[in-house]
C-alpha cells in the first residue's frame, strides 16, 4: 500500500525516482508484492536495518550520502553472511516531498545498488520524521553462510581494512576532537560512505569459520562472536589496524574509536591457522587490509572452578590483558543528540 | 546490527519480548542475516509497509492493536497476491524502551502471528520517533499469483466483507462525525483489528484474475487494477457491501467512507463470468460476504476517437455514470493530523 495516494503529486514524484524496469525480479514495483525467484539449490539470505534521523544521521545529511548509507550498512550485513546480494525493499518515510532531495537520495542509492547488482523491488513511502529501512536479500549456500556460532578454538581472528575512522569523524562532527584538514576528509568519508565487504565475504565462504560486520565496534560485535561460539577472544592492541586519523589523537581517544567505535562496516572473521596463507593470498589479491589481531580461546574458569563468560580480552602495549571494562571502554552509542553541532 | 547496543539492558529487554525459538527457518534472530529454504518450485512475493505515529494511528494507541495492525495490513499485501505467508522482519522504532509497552506490541503480533503461521526471523530496533516497518515473505505458485495487471475484459468485480467502517471509525475519532455507542465498537474493530484476507486470497489462486488489497479506499485500489490492467471499471453504488455503521450516518459521509475511505484491507478482486457460481459457494464455505459489484469494460473513447483513460465509474442511484471527480471523493488520506482528538 502507497501511503502516499496515487492519485497525488508527491506519489508521482516519488515513483518518478524509483521506478526503474525491473531486470532481474519475476515482478518489480507496482502491485501488493513483488515476486521473486530463488536460484534451486540455494538459501536466501535476509537483513533488515533502519536509519533514523536525529540518531544514525544529521536530518540536514546530504541524501546522496544517505542513499549510500543505508544500502551500505545493510549489503554489510549480507558480506558477513557471505551472501551473494540479489534484491532489497525500501520503506523512507519523509517528512515532506522533494524533487532534489529525492533525485539526490536515489543517485546514491542506486549508483551503489548497481555497483552490487541488487535491484530496489518495492517498499513503502509514508510522511513522518525522516527514516528509512531497508530489508535485502541475498542468496547462500546451504551450511556455507559465515555464521556467529561457528568460530573454533584456536582459531585466528583477522579483521578487514582499518578501524575507526568512522567514529573519529563523528566525535570531530560532534565537537569532541578537532581533525585537521588533512586527515579530516578520509575520516568522513569512512562515516558518510562506506564501503561494504560484499567481495571479501563472498571469498571468506570455505575459508573463514564465523563473521562479522563492524557496526558496533569492534570489541561489543566481535563479543557476539564469543557469546554465540562460546569462546573468549584475545586480541592485540598492537595488531589493530587503525584509520590513519587515529594518529593524530590521543591514546584514549584512538583507543575508543579503535575498540568502541561503530559504523566502520569492515569484516571481522574468524578462520582456521591453515587458512592463514590463503587470507594473505587475498589480500593482495583484493588491494584490501586484512589483519591477523588475535586468537579464540576456551572460556576461562573462574577462581571457583566454574566456567565465566565468554569475553573479548585485549592485550595492551605493556602486555597485560585487559577486558573492556578495565579499559573503560563502553559499547559504541549511535545516538546522536539532535543539539550536536556539525 | 542491533542499533540498541547489545550491552544495555533496553536490549535485553527488546529481546526478552522478540526473541523466540526459530521453528520454520533455518536461522533467525541472533545473525547479520536471517537464512530461509524456499519449497523448490515456489516463488517469493515479498511486500513492505511502514505505520508511522500521529500518521497512520494515534501515538498513545494501543500497543495490543497496533502489534496486531502492522503485521495484518502487510498480510493484508500477501492475501491480494494469493500467497501463502511464511516469514517476516521488523524494525521497530521507539522513543523510548517501555517494557509493558513492548510485552502488550508483542501479545498482538505474535497472536496474529500464530493464527497465520508466519514467523518473526530478524529486524532492528533503533530509538527515535514511534514508526514500525515489516517485510513479508509468502510463497506463490510461479504464474499463479494474483496480479494487479490480470483484470480481463468482461470480468466481474468483486469485494469482500463490507466497506468504510474503518474510515468512519477514524472520522469518529477525529470528531468529524459523532457514533452512537451500538455501532461504534464493530466500527473501531475494523480500523484497529483488520483481519487480512489470507484464506480468502489463497482460495482465489486459479478463480480470480486480479485482485488488491483495499487500503487506500475502493476507488483509489480498484483505480490500480484499472490502469494497469488498462481497462475501465463501472460499478453500482446499490450493489456496495456497507458497514452496518455507515447506515447511521448522512449520505455524503456514508458514500465517501465507502468509496474513498482507507483502512478496510478487505480484498477487491476480478473474475470471469464462469466463476461467478464458485465465489458464490466460497463466501458460504468461508462463511464471508463475497460481493458482485460491477465489471471491467473496455476504455471509453474520447469525443475525438482517442482512447481515454482508465477510470473507475459508478452508476449513482438514479443510474447515472459518475467518476469520483464528479462525486466529489478524493482519495483517503492516511495523514491524521497530531491534533485530532480521539
Amino acid at each position: 500500500m502507497p501511503s502516499y495516494s496515487s492519485q497525488t503529486p508527491e506519489f508521482a514524484l516519488i515513483a518518478k525516482h524509483f521506478s526503474r524496469p525491473t531486470k532481474r525480479a519475476a515482478l518489480g514495483i507496482g502491485d501488493d508484492c513483488a515476486l521473486i525467484d530463488v536460484t534451486p539449490g540455494k538459501q536466501l539470505a535476509i537483513s533488515t536495518d533502519t536509519l533514523v534521523a536525529g540518531v544514525h544521521f544529521f536530518a540536514d545529511a546530504a541524501p546522496e550520502a544517505l542513499g549510500h548509507k543505508v544500502l551500505a550498512v545493510n549489503l554489510s550485513d549480507l558480506a558477513a553472511m557471505g551472501a551473494m546480494p540479489k534484491f532489497f525493499t525500501l520503506a523512507l518515510t519523509l517528512p515532506h516531498v522533494n524533487d532534489a532531495w529525492l533525485a539526490d537520495f536515489a543517485r546514491g542509492l542506486f549508483r551503489l545498488a548497481d555497483q552490487y547488482e541488487i535491484e530496489l523491488i518495492g517498499g513503502d513511502t509514508t510522511k513522518g520524521p525522516l527514516a528509512m529501512t531497508l530489508t535485502v536479500l541475498g542468496q547462500v549456500t546451504p551450511n556455507e553462510a559465515l555464521q556467529r556460532d561457528h568460530a573454533k578454538l584456536g582459531d585466528d581472528i583477522w579483521v578487514s581494512g582499518t578501524l575507526g575512522g568512522a567514529a573519529l569523524a563523528l566525535k570531530h562532527l560532534q565537537a569532541q576532537v578537532k581533525l585537521k584538514p588533512n586527515v579530516l576528509p578520509p575520516a568522513l568519508a569512512r562515516l558518510h560512505l562506506p564501503a561494504p565487504r560484499v567481495a571479501l565475504g563472498l571469498r571468506l565462504v570455505g575459508v573463514a569459520n564465523a563473521a562479522i560486520d563492524l557496526s558496533d565496534g569492534l570489541i561489543a560485535d566481535l563479543g557476539h562472536i564469543c557469546t554465540r561460539s562460546q569462546l573468549t577472544a584475545v586480541i592485540g592492541w598492537a595488531k589493530i589496524p587503525l584509520h590513519p586519523a587515529l594518529l593524530s589523537v590521543g591514546p584514549r581517544v584512538r583507543m575508543a574509536s579503535a575498540l568502541a567505535g561503530g559504523d566502520d562496516y569492515e569484516l571481522c572473521f574468524t578462520a582456521p591457522l591453515s587458512a592463514h596463507e590463503k587470507i594473505r593470498e587475498m589480500s593482495g589479491d583484493m588491494g584490501l587490509a586484512l589483519s591477523y589481531i588475535g586468537t579464540m580461546r576456551a572460556v576461562d574458569s573462574t577462581s571457583n572452578g566454574q566456567s565465566g563468560a565468554p569475553a573479548v580480552v585485549v592485550i595492551d602495549e605493556r602486555g597485560r590483558e585487559m577486558t573492556a571494562a578495565e579499559m573503560g571502554l563502553h559499547g559504541f552509542d549511535h545516538f546522536l543528540t539532535t543539539s550536536s553541532s556539525k
